[in-house]
């Protein structure tokens, strides 16, 4: 074959897969997430699509955005809550969450617990938009929200 | 909205989903699957893909196949053992497998318990093709895959 061929079958451990680079999110004091990484388990052109893990460290949490793509997504591990556009949700492994396009959207690890989750994209997709201070303003008026940012 | 809105939250109960239909195969003696049911997880338009949980009762299996369309297979539930192409491989949860075009590969789950894994296809695919007594004579000249079908 002229390309590399893809592994038929890569075993778990530990929430590593084999031949998938662990890829930590560099923080650099200003960014919006903490103590995420993202292991990237199929890419293959052929599907259309591309299935990533994200995981947050106990306390951790992803950058608040929304975007023109839909995320497909399932919890894999441990608890958290998540805020899908004006709801926050608390999940568990295997639950399912649909994040509609422009929708605002974060996760957040429960404390003392590592939270981790599937997520499906197409693989042609926009980059995400971060929320303006006013933006900000709007998500907070709904208590919830509030509880959840604080 | 002009369009049924897909619910943001479905809640996880043992390996069933909110609003997601239990799909079990139809056995009519001759087919060549046995005990197998399917659940559609997510099938937006936008994705590009789909993403379906398929699970076995203990002694079950899926029919051996194979198509042009790639599978991109992760385990979620307990143990079983799967052929793609010349290998059989032991799984458990987490564990990936990757199944290029065509490419021979059938599940069966390990006695004593139920067997289910997530599939990801591209939303855009062809029927699957059953093999000929060919095929599984071919097939059968691995010892690995002759003990697999027996």
């Amino acid at each position: 074959m002229d390309i590399e061929q893809q592994q038929q079958f890569r075993a778990f451990t530990d929430y590593r897969w084999d031949d998938v680079a662990h890829m930590p999110y560099k923080e650099d004091g200003t960014a919006p997430f903490k103590a995420i990484s993202r292991q990237l388990l199929f890419a293959e052109p052929q599907l259309g699509c591309e299935l990533r893990y994200f995981e947050m460290a106990p306390g951790g949490y992803s950058t608040l955005e929304r975007h023109e793509h839909m995320h497909a997504v399932m919890i894999l591990r441990g608890h958290g809550h998540c805020l899908v556009g004006e709801g926050v949700h608390a999940v568990k492994p295997f639950d399912l969450l649909t994040i509609p396009a422009w929708t605002w959207h974060q996760f957040r690890a429960t404390d003392g617990e590592s939270f981790g989750f599937l997520c499906m994209v197409n693989a042609r997709r926009d980059k995400p938009q971060l929320p303006t201070e006013q933006d900000l303003q709007s998500l907070k008026l709904h208590p919830a929200i509030a509880a959840f940012l604080a």
